[in-house]
């Protein structure tokens, strides 16, 4: 059989990991995909750099309409990242007819409705399993090996920046400036920062996760994000003495409607920072590394773990669609898995929920004066409100602010209280009472748990 | 379109879980599926329980010939397991040209070459998620999810019944047989355990894994198979003072000549017991959990965890086969992955090694005489032989055999030795040396270690 021929559109650092596994692996793979895969032209804007890395024989063009017009490509791999450029590029190769892989989130997550629909239209694949989580097969297996489940829940450590942090935060007691820093020097992250450590990144991955989880379109610019920023290092320590870790989650969680709270029926999508009990496997995920949890009603709880970035881990993502492609290309539809696990005409229109109704366990530090009856207020407006108290922590007083007691200010100590599981706006309601105690001396510092079960 | 039409041998435990499942999610399934999957045609040899557990409209049947001779059926689901009758049925389904979904490792294992050649001829599926790890999609990771990796290995906790025991002997400091018993009791063991304790099953699933890694035919009958019934409580103790678990480890690797060491280009392919370092994620999967690691030259290491065995679970697997074939039962043969990963024509011949050619690290406990120069000449011994050590551990004589010193008996120690990595034939030669020492005083406890980094 003839090779599969491959146009590649930016040849950065997951694109140069891409034609260098290709090249290696080219034997094993063929063994596996009955025929070749080949890259034959790439587009990018630095060509002399794009020469340099693939060498004679590959064509090497600046325009990648040039690419995308070429009847001897079967196959687009656009590695650009964006919503811009990338969209119109992407949705030029699928009118043109070409099958299409992509490592790009943010452009699915935001785009993938239009994306989808028209890959549907025009007869072609459009591959993503490099989107989410690197190098591990989380889109095969949530969209190919669990069929036969409901999926309840996803939860994932899906971005290395903010994992790489929260870990270095732990291990060596710093602030999130100081790992930011460190996470900065190592490459983990980037100049700018934001997209990673203010989750939209993790966002991006968690919309395509529930989109494929549940049957429902992506929808980025309904998901709740929340980033690490204010994470303070006595936060994870806290954490750590109750038996928890903190960990940027992206979770997805199906909920059945329940009247007497008040509670319909729906989707949670939402990326925070969370408590995981330390016993937990992806509590145990560190540094870089990424994973993902699902909970499908036959399976129980399954996780996939591996890294969730880098030149060489992504590009096994973007060759694994290359050979499914390789290999469905000609297939009819029927043959071919849907792109977001359910067919286009099946997928469902089950709402996203507002935050207000999110179920989910608390955190909860207050900073208050270190006097009688602070405890019985505050334990008396989270009672009040319906919500339980799992576990509780007071420092004293002269641990806390020795610094203030010497100053001959009234005395002060940290309040830490574990909830069990209530409505995010009960606790919005208890939160904002609680905060106008006089007592309650700091703005209280909220933390989403999760116990994953 | 209209439903694949199933017919089910063997409703057993995971039969009525597939079964179950197939009923609950049937709506989910079709949004994914595209079409109905229906188990239409039961074979048991308990008619009145087949019966009571499927209702009316399913045909139940005595004799499973009756189900694969139907033309009505266009799946077989083969459940019964074992390598005799059960062989007879898939080669008669194969040769009736149905597709076969089983989850029976020993028949795969065992006779697999011959089953998937049959497949191949007569142009129809044989498909084994099930086979391997329960409900984690190991197979589909392995063979489409990281099709662009050349495989270096593949270790994992792939027995849930030992899993479980080695667990529990940890966890409450009991000797084997208690915690066997334990095991039984709760439903992990079956009254005979054989299977399981021995490594047979683990070693039917790792033939099956180092056949999809490195896409050699499945070779069961060349792995080396130990057991943990030999395991002591206090080896499981020591482990944990030098910062190790001890796992049943699956292992396959592959391994590059190395003439210097007088070792073949080849395949490992062992079950045994195995001390991990307990940091690493594998290393905290307990209980009956399964969980697999595969490290590919690309995507570097990779973690896949979840229930090993059950009804739902076993049965989620057998249902995502299901679906893959609804969507390729009528597809070509170039549009199916290929059962063994690989291409049939591009299997390798890659050699087994005889284990003493394996590499890996070890774990070493000497009781000794409690007298000047033992240690010297132990490693004497090692250093001679070219192996070096890692750890080492000695417990004073008075902790490990006080009775033996009141009864004016020499006093004796316990030395625990951990080494780096060797080849198995120089830790024979060096073991035969040590064991003849007149100061090592019984069998020397021998456990294999690996790092897994």
């Amino acid at each position: 059989m003839q090779p599969i021929r491959v146009g590649l559109i930016g040849i950065g650092v997951v694109g140069s990991g891409t034609f260098r596994v290709l090249r290696r692996n080219q034997q094993e793979i063929q063994r596996r995909a009955g025929r070749g895969i080949d890259i034959t032209m790439v587009a990018d804007l630095d060509l002399d750099r794009a020469r340099a890395l693939v060498g004679e024989g590959v064509e090497v063009v600046r325009d990648a309409r040039k690419l995308i017009a070429d009847p001897n490509i079967d196959v687009v791999v656009e590695l650009i990242g964006g919503t811009g450029i990338a969209k119109i590029l992407v949705l030029e190769a699928i009118r043109a007819g070409k099958h299409v892989v992509t490592a790009n989130k943010a452009l699915l997550a935001v785009h993938g409705t239009e994306i989808f629909a028209a890959a549907s239209h025009h007869g072609v694949m459009v591959a993503f399993e490099a989107a989410v989580a690197g190098g591990i097969p989380i889109i095969k297996a949530l969209r190919e090996g669990l069929t036969a489940n409901r999926i309840e829940w996803v939860a994932g450590i899906i971005n290395g920046t903010t994992n790489y942090i929260l870990s270095a935060m732990r291990d060596k007691r710093v602030e999130f400036a100081v790992a930011l820093e460190e996470a900065r020097k190592l490459g983990y992250a980037e100049a700018d920062p934001t997209f990673d450590v203010e989750g939209i990144d993790a966002a991006h991955k968690a919309s395509l996760l529930a989109s494929i989880a549940f049957g429902i379109p992506v929808q980025f610019d309904r998901a709740y994000v929340e980033g690490i920023t204010r994470i303070g290092a006595v936060d994870v320590a806290y954490a750590e003495q109750l038996g928890y870790r903190i960990k940027l989650l992206g979770m997805t969680r199906r909920r059945e409607a329940d009247p007497e709270r008040g509670i319909a029926h729906g989707v949670e999508l939402r990326v925070h920072p969370c408590l995981i009990p330390a016993r937990r496997l992806i509590a145990n995920v560190e540094g870089a590394m990424n994973a993902v949890m699902v909970h499908g009603d036959a399976v129980g709880t399954t996780l996939y773990y591996g890294k969730g970035a880098g030149s060489e881990p992504t590009a096994s993502a973007v060759i694994a669609d290359l050979v499914d492609i390789a290999r469905l290309h000609d297939a009819d539809a029927n043959h071919r898995v849907p792109h977001l696990a359910f067919r286009p005409d099946a997928l469902s229109n089950l709402p996203m929920l507002p935050m207000g109704q999110v179920i989910t366990g608390f955190y909860l530090r207050l900073r208050v004066a270190d006097e009688a009856g602070v405890l019985a207020q505050v334990t008396g407006i989270l009672a009040h409100a319906g919500i339980s108290i799992d576990a509780m922590l007071q420092r004293e007083a002269d641990e806390v602010d020795q610094g203030a007691v010497q100053a001959g200010q009234p005395a002060q100590t940290d309040l830490v209280l574990l909830t069990h599981e209530c409505l995010e706006a009960s606790m919005n309601t208890a939160l904002a009472q609680m905060q106008a105690l006089p007592t309650v001396l700091q703005p209280i510092v909220r933390i989403r748990k999760e116990e994953l079960a």
